[in-house]
């Protein structure tokens, strides 16, 4: 990709985690990186095409940690899931507990925008699919029941998350994370 | 209350939940309403003290249902809980499952804004008390086990409950819900 592109995309997404979408300008991002106008209008057609890149681009990470995490042959399948879920917190961290990009947007936009709508669905909806697959191979290994309905197991994790993202944004600490992670782990497997 | 203060909380409460606090303006509370602005800035100071009374009026109606069912003697505690949920799946269906506002303000402005990061976080602490209130009395009388951290499972299930809200905004639908209140109610009387 573009380097100002990615520069552009960089700065979007650490700007609209901060302060969502309405509240950032376009200016807002030429001024933090020093892009001229035409640059920026160059690579996306409109802000909403800019902020589905910056969605694209915290994705890309998402499944960077996912493919990391779940392929992992080396861990039992539920370690697997823990490690990419501590991955996702430490990058909280490295943020100052900001919560999930998908999230915030998701609250933000996802009333008034299809677009938006579908589009961060479609995320937490791959996410969920990611961790469901893992979750099918523990129950082949008989780590969780066999009876577990992991397609749902994995929305109901990844759902839990996202509320302990929230909590983590309001109260800018990682306090709700482990709660969550305990609870879901000992719930699946107690059989 | 004044007739139209509460009329304008209460439009203010439908345009900021489908489309957020940034994308409305003060004037188009006062299109919908019909209210003139001079009005408007003698019941509020500004459009963040009118979306403080917003939040306030929404947390009035979820105090309003907590008590009407955490207190329903006739119900033994985790069905008094579930009434609570069923009441506010209610509430969300009649707006079309726009989610909570709680979170979906909390999201889109406690990344910028200290006073509506420590406002929503308070909200949804209120919430978590009571529901933890009820976990104590559901302890008590042995339907949920002797160890239980009734407050800690409290903030467990409105978390989770939030991020169920966040799924079914995107999906405009009731499908998050009841999978994470039969998961958490197993969970917590398996013991």
């Amino acid at each position: 990709m573009h380097a100002t592109k990615q520069r552009l995309i960089l700065a979007g997404l650490g700007l609209m985690l901060a302060r969502g979408y309405n509240a950032v300008g376009v200016q807002d991002v030429l001024s933090a990186t020093g892009v001229p106008k035409g640059s920026f209008y160059h690579h996306f057609a409109s802000k909403e095409d800019f902020a589905l890149h910056v969605i694209d681009g915290y994705q890309a990470n998402v499944h960077a940690l996912l493919h990391a995490t779940l392929t992992n042959r080396k861990r039992a399948p539920l370690d697997r899931i823990r490690d990419f879920f501590d991955g996702v917190r430490a990058a909280y961290a490295a943020e100052g507990y900001l919560g999930c990009f998908l999230g915030a947007l998701g609250q933000e936009l996802s009333g008034a925008s299809e677009v938006f709508r579908h589009k961060i669905e479609g995320c937490l909806a791959q996410i969920s699919g990611g961790i469901g697959c893992c979750l099918d191979e523990a129950r082949t290994t008989g780590d969780i029941a066999a009876s577990t309905d992991t397609t749902g197991m994995a929305d109901l994790l990844v759902n839990a998350w996202e509320g302990a993202a929230l909590r983590s944004r309001l109260a800018r600490n990682s306090h709700p994370f482990d709660p969550v992670l305990d609870f879901y782990f000992t719930a699946m497997t107690k059989h």
